[in-house]
């Protein structure tokens, strides 16, 4: 058997899908698509509701309209004459360190403190020494994000929280003293504190973002694709130019 | 308000984010992720257990192992030193016309056959006149595909099945007299006629390969670059070269 | 020597690379990268000007500013903390078939009208039967494209004009006779007439536009994220919505 | 005018494509691929031949067979029934820090010790302090790269190497001494020397490689497409798998 083609995620044989083992037409039938997220994500099946907290999650990030980035990439390459798939691949590419990117970082920040037992002052007050942002707090539009307020709400119905949900708190608390004013947290903060609880691997923090916003980018390229003219673009006359004005190219020997 | 940025699809405005209409908050908290998409693509929350349905497609399309051009390139990708969301771009932009894009012709054939009240054997006969193929039909591995019965049968018990899944099964059973052997219908198939009865758009067909396979992207992505060596490529030695011997260039002005 | 890993294109060994068998550095040393696409994409090195002219071609499609929905696709992914050359694969992905995609089928109609020996007011004719478009032709922004005229001067001082060329121009001036104005051959038809006249394959049309536009992308990607400030995106405020006005989930069992 | 829209790069009006202020005509008539990728990049048409020097760069970076995971990418997408572009955009995606990603810290590097005129033998003590890695030295094949050294005898013959060129020798010559064996600068590294010396933005590093590589990336999907099967996969026999064995899903109320 090859070392090139190795895998512990999943094995085809004639008319038999496993998945981490079980076998997919079970999981189709009895488990949720959260549950299967969770299953691909960690190795095992959740034991408790990690699965819904998990759909509540991904539900929490599926659409932000076109104030975003990722979105307005899908809505211009849908435009230009290529299949869905290609249209939901730029917005997916998007998802870059400045847009979904907090979770990841912030969740090492939470699980870096908790396995040390530090608590939200010293956190911040190390990061202000060191002139970094705190990640996961903030937002430019939201300062009371429902996103965040019904995860944790769940979260606690289904005893999903732990540590660094705590924590998680406790920054936001701490960020007026410490800061000087008060940095809510946002859901990719959330995201961050539950997925730590959960026991999700913090480089993973970036997918329920791609997982959760690809049928927001489907619907925007469908749209795009059904009730949009083709080819959108600003008009010339829209575009500011900035450069150089006309000049001649001067001659040369090639 | 602009016309250049329009969209229905959702609105946000300070710590309210509709979509579709529906306060984000309120989904995540009683709605389950299949019942979002299905929002997402039709516009409308559904009414019975469309969203339960559409999970279990979602589930159904998760993994298929590296046996997948689109996940062979996410393990590419994801060894080349590229943030996750890349390689789970690349992946999501290989569902190309022949894999998982036989969803949405055989959407619109059996949609044009049951709209014209075609039967089975007239749409196969008609086909093999014009000498194309069946899409939905037949796979290289699987003879009885797990996930064409498992999808089906809770269908079934959800009363959510409807003429054109009918027709899909009676096409199955005419292809042994018509083109002489049995074609199975596979999944790709199988969710073509639950999304015809389901009333989604064909051109909405590779949706559900789309979503429902990338958390398999996200896991192969991890996988690749917490398991394997950087940098997966063949040998030098691995590859056949079939070109021109080594010749030299010809001295040529420029 | 394994089937699965097999190419004409190029073979490696310890120090030597070889290109269609030529040594690359003999390349890099005595061949423009005009040359070198034209060896790419045809298997030989060209035996006249072919290479010069392929230059011209992609100098030609380098930039066409922010008027171009996968430019403005580069900008959006830019702004979202991805690395370069993801920012730069957004834009090639969104060469489609309204954007660089006329020259794909403008080569296979000027090859089958040539190799049929069909006059312009005839293919024109029969287009217009069918209902079907002349692609190549007319622009919403130029209708008297500076590029077309410069590649077809430049062709002509090169003696690599054939009997494509001679149709495309017959063509345009057919246009006002049959259609009822005239249309300009645009740069997608010029491209097309002049990649058939060199002997490649129409199959390559769009690739003259992607390797050409490719340092405009760059060029686009690195301007945005060194001169603007990252998630570029339209504020909730510039955004129309036209959906469904705020409802509230209804309660369901799940 | 917008602040929105707005670039430096390129000028559209009717009839008029200004490039950096140029005319394209002018640019498609009298300079070279190399020459315009250079006045995208640094804002400026090349004065000496830097314009050459480019397209020796660009040549040298255009292939290296299978042997590279973006181009293993490119054949699988291309291979799953997608328009051209779609493949190339995969391979593009995929030129990540371990793979054309050592030019930028390279580059950064050479800048940083030769504006603070250190020596390379204190660069080198530097790093091994630091546990650091040499980027743009040493390479998987090639022990003595024909690409590096041709770029190098190009420069010195069109008299355009500097400071940097001659730091990234005396690296090259100080890694025996310092590190204990010779690590020979690769492709990488002459490119980034080259590059500072003609004054361009190391953060551009990975440019040459996305633009030169390009070419490779149409040759190999245009391959794939018309010389291949369809659905480029290992079957399943080869996949070796090593994850849990099959196991029922245990039943659980939703």
């Amino acid at each position: 058997m090859s070392e090139f083609w190795k895998t512990d995620i999943s094995r085809v044989r004639p008319n038999e899908i496993l998945v981490r083992g079980y076998p997919i037409e079970q999981l189709a039938k009895g488990r949720s698509f959260g549950d299967v997220v969770y299953l691909l994500l960690t190795g095992e099946l959740p034991t408790r509701d990690e699965g819904a907290l998990v759909e509540a999650m991904l539900v929490a990030c599926c659409e932000h309209s076109l104030a975003a980035p990722s979105t307005d990439a899908v809505r211009f390459v849908a435009s230009s004459g290529v299949p869905l798939q290609t249209a939901v691949a730029a917005g997916v590419s998007a998802i870059g360190d400045v847009h979904g990117g907090a979770i990841e970082p912030c969740a090492m920040l939470l699980q870096a403190a908790v396995s040390a037992a530090r608590s939200a002052h010293d956190v911040l007050t190390a990061l202000r020494q060191e002139k970094k942002r705190l990640p996961g707090y903030g937002h430019p539009v939201h300062d009371k994000d429902p996103r965040t307020r019904v995860l944790f709400e769940l979260a606690e119905q289904m005893e999903l929280t732990g540590p660094h949900v705590a924590l998680a708190r406790e920054l936001e608390d701490a960020t007026e003293a410490v800061i000087g004013k008060r940095l809510p947290l946002n859901v990719d903060g959330a995201i961050a504190a539950l997925m730590c609880d959960m026991g999700i691997d913090p480089a993973l923090g970036k997918s329920f973002f791609i997982i959760g916003r690809t049928p927001g980018y489907v619907a925007h390229a469908h749209e795009q694709m059904t009730q949009e003219r083709p080819f959108k673009a600003p008009t010339y006359d829209d575009i500011s130019y900035a450069g150089p004005d006309r000049r001649e190219v001067p001659e040369r020997k090639l």
